[in-house]
């Protein structure tokens, strides 16, 4: 697989970073953006929950932020002429940018990675090339990101499907530099600590070697293995671990890296199928990475991919016991569910 | 305001008791269930996350539970002749009953709590007397369920709306008799541990004392203080804290309970005209109490209420962040939902 790209980086109208990710080892782009575009005022901040010590932002100002438009309004389609969008190209492979209605920024960052040019596509459609340049684009955004002061840990993750409250259909995904270690890291970082306080070992690893030995695993090659967890949250849900200790995407080599893009596409192929396919699979695929400047020994990277579509006709909703008390109910069973998406 | 109720207990025809509670100070209730009910097959299990310790229950049977059926099926309301129902009465006041398809049960418990025999009604529009006794119901199963070995923690909620997953449309809550500290008390009461080694004082006083003093506070009376939490996590949140420090429903005294009664009316009338009372507002509507068996002088019973409708026509839905990193994103501000909310 080759793997030359180029990037070229450009800025928005209103001071916005721009990256292009291209296929080709030389592409040419234009400088900049010809809009005219006044900064978003910026309205959020990081609160404290004391009843728990987490973080909770607060963003107001995106109450205003752009609700389902018009496919032919997508600020995410290549612009035209008569119609610039956020992308000042006529075509593009990938691109990231920071979003202009960020749920955080100052400290932190928001930025909208777009998988394709072609507005009508779904990552499950592209091609292993297509999905190892937006590993390359995750990679480089997640060390880039990782050097800024501001950022304590670096989440890459695509929402996917109405059903989950994706307004804007144009097949894309998200990068945030979170200003905090998020709180689901903080437990297990926390989790991993006690591990290898007490037995020595890695906590990863020693969930890996058990779930290879069970029978939820769905898939595995050289490098990676995913598996349905046997404490399973979600109707539908798949981890993806690399066999390394690696806290992060941007330390995955390229051997790993070109494997990941044919297994990430037989994943969402397989979460496509479960349901019979009847219809287009909301998911979530969210990137568990190791905070930036703790526990990155203890953190190791793996992939969370989760569906609320429990059937056919029928989604999960987080109701009190979920969404309060944090305990939750999962109406399929770990190993049904594997079994279903090893068949798929 | 009288507190003369009766309580009767009954069998249902497949083993589950029933209880009802009558605003009567007697009441005459037949003892049993006419039906022919045989057991639903239990297929439920409780298993723990390695990543975070936390446990989530598996519970397969449930897919096969009744989902959305017409009001004349409705198994809620009262049996007439010809249509046995769950309640094997003409009319009732408040029944609580074993849910035939519980989440989990030995260890544990689920509770159906019906809190009118009228399918149409809402808990909003009950009377003060009649949310008296369910307050009254609350408390005596809290105080039954607290006795089991094999429940650790009694939660009481009430889940409303389609928006959330609602299936059955006739007003009613539910109990859950967890067999575990709920992943989010343990948090409290960790959190609450460390405060009082720190502080040597009471962390639900000192937030309580704190909100007072702030602009969030939405209505207060003697014995009860509500406010919108300065970091709330959901678009419409409210706090409930009663002044005295109590572990659970069970432990408020009869002024307590009378203005709980009066108040919490005044919430549940307050979220409905939030967004100008177009439609019946979601809610979740969570009691939070102190585990069975620990850290009972440390978490303070309160009620949070919470609404994913974050507009007239939007709702917050849980993705990437919320779902897979625990770090939530609210984009109405707290104080304003607080002046909203008073000015109701």
């Amino acid at each position: 697989m080759t793997r030359a790209f180029t990037r070229t980086s450009v800025r928005l109208a209103d001071g916005r970073e721009l990256h292009y990710f291209d296929e080709r080892p030389v592409a040419i782009r234009r400088p900049s953006d010809g809009r005219h575009l006044s900064p978003v005022p910026m309205r959020s901040e990081v609160r404290v929950d004391p009843l728990s010590g987490e973080p909770v932002i607060i963003a107001a100002h995106r109450q205003e932020r752009t609700h389902r438009p018009a496919a032919e309004d997508c600020p995410l389609c290549p612009s035209r002429p008569g119609r610039a969008t956020e992308v000042p190209a006529r075509a593009y492979d990938v691109v990231s940018f920071e979003n202009r209605f960020p749920a955080f920024a100052d400290p932190g960052r928001c930025e909208v990675v777009c998988f394709t040019d072609d507005h009508a596509a779904s990552f499950v459609d592209l091609s292993v090339e297509r999905a190892r340049l937006i590993i390359e684009a995750w990679a480089e955004r997640t060390a880039t990101l990782s050097g800024d002061a501001g950022i304590e840990q670096v989440f890459v993750f695509e929402n996917r499907g109405e059903a989950i409250g994706v307004t804007l259909h144009h097949p894309h995904g998200q990068i945030y530099g979170f200003p905090f270690v998020a709180p689901r890291t903080a437990v297990m970082l926390e989790t991993a600590r006690t591990h290898r306080a007490t037995t020595g070992r890695d906590l990863f690893a020693d969930i890996l070697d058990a779930e290879r030995r069970d029978e939820r695993v769905v898939t595995a090659a050289e490098h990676w293995t995913a598996f349905v967890p046997g404490a399973a949250r979600w109707p539908v849900e798949v981890h993806l671990f690399p066999h390394r200790a690696v806290p992060d995407l941007a330390a995955l080599d390229d051997g790993e890296r070109d494997e990941l893009a044919t297994i990430y596409l037989d994943l969402l192929r397989r979460f496509e199928l479960f349901h019979a396919g009847e219809h287009p699979m909301p998911y979530v695929a969210a990137w568990h990475q190791a905070p930036v400047r703790t526990g990155r020994d203890l953190v190791r990277l793996h992939l969370q991919l989760l569906s609320i579509q429990r059937g056919p006709d029928r989604l999960k909703y987080l109701a009190g016991s979920e969404a309060a008390m944090g305990a939750f109910l999962n109406d399929l069973v770990p190993e049904e569910t594997a079994r279903r998406l090893r068949d798929a």
